[in-house]
């Protein structure tokens, strides 16, 4: 039995309420072997407090020595397991810019690439066009139209963008178009199977228009796309856990990721964490559940800025309060991977987790909320898959597995 | 190659012994979050010292957070993966009060019911009559009889019985009979596949004869019937381990158990640890392999008796010397969930492991036998059905995996 068949299975309905708060990036390294980490070196006396009345431990993402994205290590928090469930490439990208991947619709990332007269590739990134200078680009794209489908372009970033088609009888069974080298044309869209194979024209014809509206420029004069995927019906977090969800985020990916698992999204204004525990407290009532995304420690340490996360670790503990008034029954922090601040990117290394609930936790000996402090706590080193179990179990919402 | 198999492959037979001493319901919780546990509290020198002489850890039954019920607990301290092996309901009730089932016998959990004059059930649990009330009732069951086919009807607790068929061509794969509400009639037993169907008309009949034999009562005048099962025909314990297994155990439900594994089942006087240990020490010669079932801890933690629990834990380390000087090659003490006595019932929480094994075993730094100084013990946190590898390894009776 997979393991969401057994939350289903399992689950049963009380009045209790879990936060599970993601501190993004959360794990890090010390800058030298005798030194602290960022979560280490932060001043965090609220995360301190419910550490040490309840348990800790360290939750591995995927599985040792993998580096997950955001997608994948979202999804194993949620008990997801990340090998098995996954998001297309082309729906993630457009989770990322906020764009809604229905079932049947086909979603891709796109890039601007430079071709040459003859049509052959002589930069795949257009030589990394600024943000800025790609918008007008992005924007002749949006307007190219055809008939019975609708059809949506977005930026992402620099060279980057998303195009999302919505129609009947799409299929995203279509290999990608970049040659993956200089000197020979984008590849035509082919259709990994018949069914495919009108997907593939339309899409051919699109890019066609593309080339036209481009061919004025001597950069980023053509197209090539990826990663064609659609809503992978994941199954939804409420018919698994028996949960209404809140998602409380402020960038769009996050929002993306738990819109597949058809979380209600919360709306709010602004971007810090009191914002986000604000957003918590109104939507209280009514949810079961609530996924709080904070992003800045990962942002700060793909930056390199050890301090900067470190401040961004200690703003999250000083908002703590008001959502700590709330009184819910389970509180999870833990991170969706590590952001080491001297590595500048996202790292395999365990994610250290706390687990408090007064009424079932049983406490182990940590003195403080730390990456080596957890390493060592009465959780153990578990799948991050396996949180979520744990989670509706301190909660009380999980029947006992037979007789 | 599953675990089961690989045991099977690598297993080898030696004159070494093995205990599995399995304190039922051993993990527990403090009353508050600075106080000590059941089993912190307990002074055992004698399980300290093997603590402190061995190794320790902590096994988790199912999954994190997957509370389990005694029979897919106990299949995991054997080594079966409990999502993957199951004892029906029916099957492991009619264990639980010491009826054997066989492959191809059917065994039913019955409740009686109260149903109004329009034959509509009243009271699903027929008021929860008392046990002794309950037991004349059964014997009228237990006196019905049908033709090609043996019956016997066991009383369970109040309300509760079992039924197990004995005959020809019978077949478990029907559906539950209770309706889960009140203001209907119990449903008649279905086939859920045609191959099972004369057995359900046979139950059927059977239901009709106790309906007329419980006709001039005014309550528990009806019954339900669910879990039918049959024997699962498990791989048994001495074709995987290539060891001779005896179960020195008190209560019917783990003689149940380890009778469908081919265990050797003991039968001796009394029923404190100290029998049990002598019982064992009458079966020394010719068993390669002790499972030894101490039973009072996990009733006192149901009770919410923590000085109840610490005193049960105390008795079986008081009594432990007699085993000891059987000279065990491997003595693993655990339990095969944690039964913390503020909660009551069974749970979820990781159970203390220790293993001795003076030949062989790497000793950590434990320096007693208590669930938080195990979650720090050097063999980790890991699935109990990962122990029996570790026994079986210990004790010498495991070849390389692979040249």
């Amino acid at each position: 039995m997979a393991d969401l068949d057994l939350m289903q299975a399992l689950h049963r309905s009380t009045e209790s309420k879990i936060v599970l708060l993601v501190i993004d990036g959360l794990g890090g390294l010390p800058l030298d072997s005798s030194g602290p980490t960022e979560l280490e070196a932060a001043k965090t006396p609220n995360l301190d407090r419910l550490a040490v009345e309840g348990a800790t431990g360290q939750i591995v993402p995927i599985l040792p020595g993998i580096t997950p994205g955001s997608g994948p290590a979202h999804l194993a928090l949620f008990g997801y397991e990340p090998l098995t469930f996954k998001i297309g490439r082309g729906v993630l990208e457009a989770a990322g810019v906020g764009m809604h991947v229905s079932e049947g619709d086909v979603a891709a990332r796109g890039n601007f690439c430079t071709v040459d007269k003859k049509g052959n590739i002589t930069d795949r990134r257009a030589g990394r066009i600024p943000t800025e200078d790609a918008a007008p680009i992005v924007k002749l794209l949006d307007e190219i139209e055809l008939p019975d489908v609708s059809i949506e372009v977005r930026a992402v970033r620099e060279y980057r963008f998303v195009v999302v088609m919505r129609g009947k009888k799409l299929y995203a069974d279509l290999a990608d178009t970049d040659p993956q080298k200089t000197g020979v044309p984008p590849l035509p869209v082919q259709a990994l199977n018949p069914e495919a194979g009108p997907t593939a024209e339309l899409i051919n014809t699109w890019i066609e228009h593309a080339r036209k509206a481009l061919a004025g420029r001597t950069i980023a004069n053509a197209v090539t796309l990826r990663g064609f995927s659609t809503n992978p019906s994941l199954p939804q977090f409420q018919d698994v856990y028996g949960m209404r969800a809140a998602c409380i985020a402020v960038y769009p990916m996050y929002k993306g990721i738990t819109d597949l698992l058809g979380m209600h999204i919360l709306s709010f204004a602004g971007e810090d964490p009191q914002d986000e525990f604000a957003a918590t407290a109104e939507i209280w009532t009514g949810h079961d559940f609530f996924f709080v995304h904070i992003k800045k420690p990962d942002s700060m340490g793909e930056d390199g800025n050890f301090e900067g996360k470190v401040a961004a670790i200690e703003s999250v503990d000083a908002a703590l309060p008001p959502l700590l008034a709330l009184e819910p029954d389970v509180i999870a922090v833990t991170g969706d991977h590590s952001t080491p601040s001297q590595m500048r990117v996202h790292s395999w290394h365990p994610v250290p987790v706390l687990l408090w609930a007064p009424a079932t936790v049983r406490p182990d000996r940590c003195k403080v909320f730390g990456d080596r402090e957890c390493a060592q706590g009465g959780l153990g080193t578990f799948p991050s898959a396996q949180l979520m179990p744990l989670l509706m179990a301190h909660a009380g919402k999980l029947e006992k597995y037979g007789a």
